[in-house]
């Protein structure tokens, strides 16, 4: 009956594809970690430094989460129906959406630091993708009907809600944060363009693994569900650190940029 | 018992008071932050911006709040008896609370803004309404007595300690803040005078409501006490914004004074 | 079955060593608050007023979490088996956890602008400081076992990562932050050192109580883990506080190298 009994119920057969996607998301955003701060030692540049900090906490909060999904801790149970389906107990591994809330504004924000974004324009994308967040967090948890709707489909109402919010995101990412980093110099702009595309494809695909998979439509079973979300995960946070690390004279110029931009802001 | 489970076991009757007053709320926030976007659309300096990326985002999240209490979401259950009544169960929308963490300290943040007020006051105005909400959801979640009081008792010291940091909250809001808010230009002063006076004046309602309606002594029912916070949020946010962004004149010149105050701060 | 029945279970036998305790933690947090209140006030200079409202917020929140513990509301029972012991129901104070989530960072954040140091410096720090207390909050709160570990040995794996974090920061305090601070006249180096060796010692207590206590190996019980945890607390935030500010002149210096800091930064 404690806090504690309500959300760790939850087992997943040893052995298991979920399982193993899960054991591989863990060790995977560790050793992202452990080489994001390799990368970052001996850098003594304030300005350089804040790319290899916010790199490497991405997969050490992912690690956390992970580790709490294969320990059992981040997972819970809900009980609903898929459309036309009888009502069964679906497991949700909430500590996905504790993750997402730390590491996507991390993201942004190395995208941000590239763009030589304002923080009137930071504090905008935060913003909007917490909101993406917690209202997928509400789809969910949701576990009853209302106004006339079954519990599916206030599910997908949310789900709905958290893609607006994630249009809205990508409207700014696509414009003024681009607009932004077209000022940047050549270098960096390109490695922009490279992360922001990266970003835009793999968020993308996200709310169409949560429609398609056990949460929403339960087009297909917790496993490959895992194991996609371990890939997407794994691209997302740890490829996309890699492109931003190993490029070293980028981040010189970008340090060196952003000098430049806060003096006149 | 999952998580879930114990979120959002409640529901309302189809139809009456407190549904449609959660209705109203969750269509007035959508229409307020839909009138803030387009107020703001084609606004290109950063420091104007960010007057209506604020006053957008509060009904952005009442709206996600509302629509969370309206599907049942944001809604629980909590046994307790009235003074002098016998133990029952009480429906406790605890999404206001939510609602009311983000949404208020940006309220506070639009008046700091205006009033051209330094990151000390602003943190120690945010600080103070973090712990007036937080204390504020604990008088709302409490169910049971100690130290030889009934658990009404608690709740009632719970809401006392709240009370405690709005009046120090007040305090700042009409001592350092008004005396920033005096070095402004006259249009910018007067504007943050009805600002501020209009926020002083509604949120003094909230404990009131809250102390007479269900959380608190239960001399008003569900109903009525929806409608009322319904009033008062629309009033405090959207009336507010509304208030705000049409006095584009006033913002031109109070973004145009933080640049000099941001520049010898 | 509502939210707030499931967190708020415990009660104290009246009287016992534990809610002597949690009353000590209360009323010190409190009288500590209302000093460094009256120590700051009448101060304006915005960058001395910084040290009195971040000392006095420190107390204000551990207030708060101490009289929730009291009141018990931030107690849960969570069941497990001590280390080749039977299966038992442990009181769980996690309102320490919401405490120390909000007054670590200040804490840091007092250190941080005696050394004088950067925001990266900063964010790394509370970063590391949050994945501790969240990894130790998971300790505190897991009821079973995982991957052919038993309940206990997985409390343990989380309370190795919140220590592995732990040493992280005290990496950085050592390393960074006191280098930082040997760039600062004397008296303020002087007064960053006392109070980074308190904090280095003291917050090494914590995770020792924590592994004796009944939320790691039992050997110890809840009366006097309790006691413990007062006397740490009360010692690691209003001590603390004490040293600084009565420092007034050593704050004065501090304040100005700040300025000087700032504007090259």
């Amino acid at each position: 009956m404690a806090l504690s009994t309500a959300i760790t119920l939850q087992q997943f057969e040893p052995g298991g594809t979920t399982q193993a996607a899960l054991l591989v998301g863990t060790v995977g955003m560790f050793l992202g970690m452990l080489y994001f701060i390799s990368a970052g030692r001996g850098e003594t540049d304030p300005r350089k430094q804040e790319y290899y900090i916010i790199t490497a906490f991405i997969p050490a909060i992912a690690f956390v989460s992970y580790l709490s999904m294969a320990l059992g801790f981040g997972a819970t149970t809900v009980e609903f129906a898929w459309l036309g389906q009888p009502t069964q107990e679906h497991t949700i591994l909430w500590a996905r959406y504790a993750d997402w809330l730390f590491t996507t504004p991390l993201l942004l924000l190395d995208l941000a630091l590239l763009a030589g974004a304002n923080r009137q324009t930071i504090g905008t994308l935060v913003g909007l993708d917490v909101a993406m967040i917690v209202t997928g967090l509400m789809a969910a948890l949701t576990n009853r009907g209302a106004l006339g709707l079954s519990t599916s489909g206030v599910r997908i109402i949310w789900w709905g809600i958290s893609c607006g919010f994630f249009l809205a995101l990508l409207y700014f990412l696509l414009g003024t944060l681009s607009r932004n980093a077209a000022r940047q110099p050549g270098e960096v702009g390109r490695l922009f363009s490279t992360l922001r595309n990266l970003t835009a494809v793999l968020w993308t695909a996200y709310p169409v693994v949560w429609i398609i998979g056990t949460e929403g439509l339960g087009l297909i079973t917790l496993g490959p569900e895992t194991a996609a979300y371990a890939v997407l995960d794994l691209l997302a946070k740890v490829g996309f650190g890699f492109l931003l690390v190993r490029s070293r004279s980028v981040i010189d110029q970008a340090a060196a940029g952003a000098g430049a931009v806060t003096a006149d802001d």
